[in-house]
């Protein structure tokens, strides 16, 4: 990717995060909402250390530049990119508990259930998966009906027990029931590529799109999604801990099964190239407008960490 | 309560349970959704398995009936009703994990990570919390876009971190803080009484009544679910756990703070019963209609399991 636009990707980039960071550390404070309770103070303070944590922020960035491209931008398209994140935080919360990844580390931090309790990062992981509904359905977010109900039946679809959730469970499984090829890939686009995919997605249901535009859109959160999975077993083989802020080499260790390891690094970089061509040409009628989802496809195929 | 309606409400209860589970069951089948990719089916037979166990079905009742008063009845309720239960159920599988309440068995049966593993019952109850919303934004739920949005909006703050979950989080700390009696009746209220409260308001929502019957019928929730803690309390101090299906006696053991604990169990079946009169007379404007909703009340105080 040329150097201007991945420097103009990685400052829209940080300003996306930035803003849901705010938006979400607001959100997430200990005075109860109307209709609340009470927080208690120590579930909050997990749940904080869960999401503001400093993460990329990607899913975010994909729903605020999939609704600039139908022209909506500011508080709204925020929220949805902030209920999105929520999801993705609550997922991370409960991968890394003992009974199922067991990781210590997250983005070089322990992980809530270290840093507090097993219990407690449950419970996180709950509040969260929930909390994502609540700003869905909260009346500040500044959309039709219609368009309110949509996002929400998407996110639950994708984020469900045929999408994120059901991959979860078919990765656990994976290290017993050695998936093929045609396994792997539905796996993965379950666990990574359903929210990945809804996240591109979100800019068209939230502007009441054509059919075909929000197709399109959701075709190239399944290319982005396949090349992010594709980028991950390549870093999870050949980086090492220190630069991606977590334990590195543990697929290959815990026997599961990826693209890379049924095929070669070589046959998966020629992959993720075509994808990322795929993904450009699905964005070829937007034109310009889609400079910096194409600048993300890029980033996603090239990342480090 | 008299016996003739008793037997009514005995009727009724379970003509409703057998409603919902009937759903429920059609709902949680292999075979996956529109939007969905796949349904892993050792995770469905584990959802399964924490949702159809033979529950009372306390909240899908309390649904139907609140409805009724608003001549709802049917298909659309029944959904309703039967989101609310997938939330209940999650709840129970987290609640009996080994990091919360570490329970073996629940309703006379293997708790879902005791009949499958601890990963597979986190991923369950994530999956129903999750497909709970999907339910509520269907398209088949034959209500207006705001009594939809309305329903979604009451039960994510319902369930999560200022109500149910927060409510758990709170028990759990219980043991170590010593909440008074203060810190016991919010932390209930938030455990099992959010949830009640939205289960008693459902109807109102769905039928789009009037803010002072709603919030009447709330209140109606807010004692059901104070007297349904306090025969919780009472049962865990003098039941057998062959007759209640679970352990008991495990929250004197833990150090559990409870009211009966702070005060006596005669002191306990006095409040039952002011509470029980208390439901009786917030339903009093809704005359005959709510016989049912009334009857309930009394076999929450009454119930024996």
């Amino acid at each position: 990717m040329d150097d201007q636009i991945a420097l103009l990707f990685e400052e829209t980039r940080a300003m996306h995060a930035t803003a849901v960071e705010t938006l979400l550390r607001g959100l997430l404070g200990d005075r109860p909402l109307d209709g609340e309770v009470t927080r208690p103070p120590r579930l909050m303070a997990a749940i904080r250390h869960g999401v503001l944590n400093g993460g990329k922020r990607l899913r975010p960035f994909l729903v605020m530049e999939s609704a600039a491209l139908f022209g909506l931008s500011g508080e709204t398209p925020l929220r949805v990119a902030a209920a999105l994140e929520c999801i993705h935080c609550y997922s991370l919360i409960h991968d890394d508990l003992p009974a199922m990844d067991d990781d210590d580390l997250r983005r070089g931090q322990p992980t809530v259930h270290r840093a507090y309790d097993e219990a407690t990062a449950i419970l996180a992981g709950d509040a969260l998966l929930t909390f994502a509904f609540d700003m869905l359905s909260d009346s500040r977010l500044l959309l039709s009906d219609t368009a309110r109900l949509g996002l929400i039946a998407g996110l639950a679809r994708a984020a469900g027990m045929g999408g994120m959730v059901g991959g979860q469970a078919l990765d656990l499984e994976a290290a017993r029931t050695n998936p093929g090829e045609d396994g792997v890939l539905t796996l993965q686009a379950m666990k990574t590529g359903a929210l990945l995919r809804f996240a591109c997605e979100a800019g068209a249901i939230m502007s009441g799109a054509r059919e075909a535009e929000r197709e399109r859109l959701a075709e190239f959160g399944t290319a982005i999604g396949l090349a992010f999975q594709m980028a991950d077993d390549l870093l999870d083989l050949t980086a090492d801990a220190a630069t991606v802020g977590k334990a590195t080499g543990k697929d290959a260790g815990a026997g599961k099964a990826t693209l890379v390891g049924l095929h070669s690094e070589g046959w998966a970089r020629g992959q993720l190239a075509g994808l990322v061509r795929q993904a450009e040409e699905l964005l070829q009628p937007f034109g310009a407008d889609a400079l910096m989802l194409r600048a993300a496809a890029h980033f996603i195929a090239d990342r480090r960490s």
